[in-house]
């Protein structure tokens, strides 16, 4: 019984790390696993919004979240959960390097992927040009040029946001029409700092150490070369449904964790925090994730001492 | 026009600073009103749970958000709402100080207060012995005696956590049982390293310059005086009632506003966040304000951007 977690953490980013500290401090026997540590932290090159850091590089923030779990000595390995089974009360937890943990409870963490343009040099150029995330990132772009790749709500919104911000946006679309929110896209059309750029897609990134330029597949203006500073990239993010299918979790119309204001999934003993949940809606900030594990490992808590 | 802000922060907390911090990158005219800079944060003498911050003042904490809101440049004023009007699509707030500002929408983050005991010396004891956050500050007194004053959920609750840290809690309660969750109760009355003292009150505090005694209104064991390192004040907190009143904004059956995932009240235009909301249930923490604080600023920059 002594090899028995109180709680196995999947994910090792903001909402992972604070469901550890918050656990640690409650006492519980804890472990995260985590494939990449920090998690999508890592990818702003400076976070400006994190309240009390006025300006800290994502991967330092990160970083000090992850020593802050281990100093309060959360087991943090490296690994994939690549199954999980519940027998009778406890949970089963399988790694792709061959780990296997027993846990009572079970807290998911392990975040979105950005669904990626998938260009050769996309990854390189992210922190040098590339964002995917214009609230965390708008601001380095005062005064210059940006691109937004999108046509949706969370595209629509970035540009109207980076309009405030850069000097001219031009958001690149690969349909006839933006698509959601119907004011929202009329603000888009009646902003002078926007030019949208219909039926039109991305093929290749160009520039030394920054991004300088894109290459359209089309003409505009003349040219199929686009110089800019920065390029968000809008085009929605995904969860990973593997463990979501494994423990038969509940999502919502989008494929996100439906979860309640405790972070309780459907599944009893099983709770889920930060981006792969529906907490926060489309919102989602390191903030809210912090703030999500510190309340999956209290309803945790709660939910182990009531056993 | 130009007078005319973009949001009105009520509350100095961690909740309304992040509000701020948020609403200033998203270019919202901001002010903040507080009573009280910093709020309950300024409380806790040592913050260990607050990712990323492993050992930090409560003050400190609050210093360095409050810093970080005024450096976007948001107004902070001292002073107390008296009283909001709204008039057609705008807000107007009447401050003690004779100020009167109008806003297009209102953040409503003034959290609660702490029911006290109500002696003379308590509040001089605070952070040297008075606690009234269990979460917090349970580590302090590690192999230490503890006082626990309370009978109700979060009493017991506090007990329960402090027999894994301390050496041992006196769990202190006017009436005859305690309340709440059965299986919580249960585990207090096993507990051997809790004894509960039934239908006594304190009537006094002492120490020179920490708390080292309190003494009750009954024997115990055949003293009033009862030895205790910390005194943990579980007696429930409260928010305060004259805006939501002033507002017709609707609560749960405990009198926290109601919110949902995006922190709106039922009253066009005004966001609520923090400790006064119901957002995370009866589970309120600094990390979890400050999540509340970015929600209601991006809710409220979604309303603003939709007129």
């Amino acid at each position: 019984m002594e090899n028995i977690y109180d709680i196995i953490i999947i994910g090792a980013g903001p909402a992972g790390y604070t469901a550890s500290i918050y656990a640690s401090r409650y006492k519980l026997k804890n472990m995260i696993i985590g494939e990449i540590f920090g998690g999508y932290a890592t990818q702003a090159h400076i976070v400006a919004n994190f309240p009390s850091e006025e300006s800290i590089e994502g991967s330092e923030l990160a970083e000090k979240m992850h020593k802050h779990a281990e100093n309060l000595r959360a087991e943090i390995i490296q690994g994939k959960v690549i199954d999980i089974k519940k027998n009778d009360n406890n949970f089963e937890v399988a790694t792709d390097n061959n780990k296997t943990v027993i846990a009572k409870s079970i807290i998911i963490a392990i975040g979105t992927k950005h669904r990626k343009l998938g260009l050769k040099n996309e990854t390189e150029f992210v922190g040098r040009g590339v964002s995917y995330c214009a609230t965390c990132d708008a601001m380095f772009f005062k005064n210059k040029t940006v691109v937004v790749l999108g046509g949706s709500d969370s595209a629509n919104k970035a540009s109207l946001y980076l309009a405030d911000i850069a000097n001219h946006v031009y958001q690149i679309y690969r349909a006839k029409e933006l698509r959601g929110d119907k004011q929202q896209i009329e603000r888009v059309l009646e902003n002078k700092k926007i030019d949208v750029i219909y039926e039109t897609n991305i093929i290749k990134l160009l520039g030394e150490k920054k991004l300088e330029k894109i290459i359209l597949d089309k003409e505009y203006n003349g040219s199929k070369e686009l110089e800019t500073n920065g390029l968000f990239i809008e085009i929605g993010s995904e969860p990973e449904y593997g463990l979501i299918e494994k423990l038969n979790l509940k999502t919502d119309e989008l494929g996100f964790i439906n979860v309640g204001k405790d972070q309780k999934t459907n599944i009893e003993g099983v709770f889920a925090a930060g981006d792969i949940t529906n907490a926060t809606g489309n919102f989602k900030q390191i903030i809210t994730a912090c703030s999500q594990g510190a309340v999956s490992a209290n309803s945790a808590y709660n939910y182990i001492k009531s056993k």
